[in-house]
């Protein structure tokens, strides 16, 4: 997708706002995001590999903390950036919604295809999918 | 500090868990970090260049959620990693806290010291300096 021509909109401090389809493409060539979410003891991020299926970030975990909040269908966060500290630009995008697990063998296959990295930590064998469906996508770009 | 001849504790799945001083190393080397906060509308996280001083993280912002959160000693989860997508190697580490702003000249000019880059978008005349009191520091590595 080309962006260069493109008259896009700033938000109140002059940055400028990316468009859904320019949030979703940052996503999708970014392999590595975070997500957080809310536990008792206050919010929690932790690094994930993830793609995007439309609308939805997805990604596989098998750790608890990650799972739970899925399995709970609890509000999440997710964020992917990209800052060159050298030149002191870059970009964020912003994906909130609801988080659900997902075991339907087609969607499995599906999200199998996607080509998400597996860590050298990840057991495929206990590794759950995790869908978020988001709700609101936000980007800022730092171009001046 | 010399990670190298340290013998690292494992977790669950066996992968290393840093020690404090390896945590707070990886934080004051990486400029850029995600702080995630708690809205009404659930989690949100946002990108941030950071300085470490002692444990407390610390940061500037003219964001207003970031602001407010601050201003209402809101708990905060803060995290940096370090993601090589090529040998699927990484580190992160995440700090759990409370966000105070910090409006003490002293204080300032301390934390002006400590080499936090203004990224372009930083009008250094409205932006705040927020400090994140750690209570819980935790770090993992995949090196396998």
């Amino acid at each position: 997708m080309s962006t260069g021509h493109v008259t896009r909109a700033t938000d109140r401090r002059g940055i400028d706002v990316l468009t859904l389809a320019e949030c979703l493409d940052r996503l999708s060539s970014t392999p590595v995001g975070r997500i957080a979410f809310v536990t008792s003891g206050g919010p929690v991020i932790l690094p994930v590999n993830h793609a995007v299926d439309g609308t939805h970030v997805v990604f596989r975990t098998t750790v608890g903390s990650k799972l739970q909040i899925a399995e709970d269908a609890g509000r999440v966060a997710f964020e992917a950036d990209g800052m060159d500290v050298r030149t002191r630009r870059g970009w964020s995008v912003l994906v909130k919604g609801v988080a659900n697990p997902v075991y339907e063998a087609d969607q499995v296959a599906r999200y199998e295809g996607l080509g998400v990295l597996a860590w050298a930590d990840l057991d495929p064998e206990s590794a759950v999918w995790v869908r978020l469906r988001a709700e609101e996508i936000t980007g800022r770009e730092i171009v001046r």
